[in-house]
């Protein structure tokens, strides 16, 4: 890939990315009278502004690291490190994301994880947390063998764009949901498509085109750490144009 | 692979897509009143079950036509065929989907196309019908240049797995939404976890899980066929263990 190319690939999907945190923030902003942590709906707020942040933006970024070129030459553990901080953070957002909505709904008396929404988000935030202990334990600390690691990285892989995965369906599924929640009683219904509806129905949009970007990018051999055998060759990282 | 544990995968994931079917059937039959193309609520219930049937398992089922190891020599024409008939029944089982919940909206004066769930759900169908007359038209149809096809198939292969990553989405916030709907007014609500809500919560969660082992398949080297150079050095495309 043509280093131009690349780098406005990098700078197009985290501008979308920022995108897709921005519209939720607006969203909660404008329409729902913002964020507070008291257990009202302000701190219900919060829920779906940290998921995206969290299990989908920054789970993301963290993911894509080994897609950089920078990180194919040198010392690994630098870019493990810095896969395992971004996901780490990205973790403790996402169970942010979960207290904000389990206090909301314990002050209000309003029932816990029963829709599927909650079921597939809190089926992705289990997965997210067994993967963050196994791959912090046989890829970042140093006493497992080369032939465990080789064995268990192909689940590690294919469970980190499932749970990617999992998150935006959760995502997709909990936007709908809150605006069947919130334009229930209005005047203008969510059926008549609302500026709120027109804007929310949008976001979703966004986090889906954002997540298959990815999930893209995640699969694709042209953005793969190139095999050992053309490395020696001394094929360049990236190559020029003329 | 080995060949047992080849045909053990292929009866696994078509057991799961036979059984997301059934459930969904059941789910409609059961709590719902069951099918007739009459304009009512039992036309609609053939919205979720011909979605999952065409866009969902059929769909999956005509993309991983590839990954049989019979497709791998000989002639590649049928295949295409096989590839191409699979979609087109997919999709035409996924406009009998849609024109089963726009009949029942038409004849209720309920508005169409206005939540995430449609959107996202018609966006997969328009990008699955370009998808399928592009396919047809350039890997079908015998005028397209090799230059052209080389260029075109990583096109081909990122919707592919695009739209049925849409579709999946679109199941799980379309089941959401419907037991929003359907558990509103009575004496034990969505939130009181009654046995529909069970029963449809795992019946996205079934769909869930094949839709990622599906992706998973579609992506993973060792159900791809074999570079041509291994493919020369006559490595069996399935071996048999001791």
């Amino acid at each position: 890939m043509a280093v131009g190319s690349f780098y406005l690939s990098v700078l197009a999907l985290s501008a979308l990315g920022v995108m897709c945190i921005l519209f939720t923030v607006y969203w909660m902003q404008s329409w729902h009278g913002g964020f507070a942590w008291d257990g009202t709906i302000s701190t219900f707020n919060y829920h779906p502004v940290l998921m995206v942040t969290g299990m989908v933006v920054l789970y993301s970024a963290a993911s894509l690291v080994y897609r950089l070129p920078q990180s194919w030459v040198g010392p690994k553990l630098p870019w493990k490190i810095a896969h395992a901080s971004l996901h780490l953070t990205a973790f403790i957002l996402t169970v942010l994301g979960l207290v904000a909505v389990f206090k909301y709904h314990n002050n209000n008396k309003i029932t816990n994880l029963y829709s599927l929404h909650s079921w597939l988000g809190i089926t992705a935030v289990f997965l997210f947390a067994c993967q963050w202990f196994l791959g912090f334990s046989v890829f970042l600390l140093p006493w497992a063998s080369l032939w465990l690691r080789s064995l268990l990285k192909p689940v590690h892989v294919f469970f980190g764009t499932s749970i990617l995965s999992l998150a935006i369906a959760s995502v997709i599924s909990g936007i709908n949901e809150k605006l069947f929640f919130s334009l229930k009683n209005a005047t203008r219904p969510y059926s008549s498509l609302p500026g709120e509806a027109v804007f929310a129905n949008s976001t979703g949009l966004l986090v889906a085109i954002f997540g298959l970007l990815v999930l893209y990018i995640l699969q694709a051999s042209s953005w793969r750490r190139p095999e050992v055998g053309v490395m020696a060759e001394g094929q360049p990282l990236l190559h020029e144009r003329e």
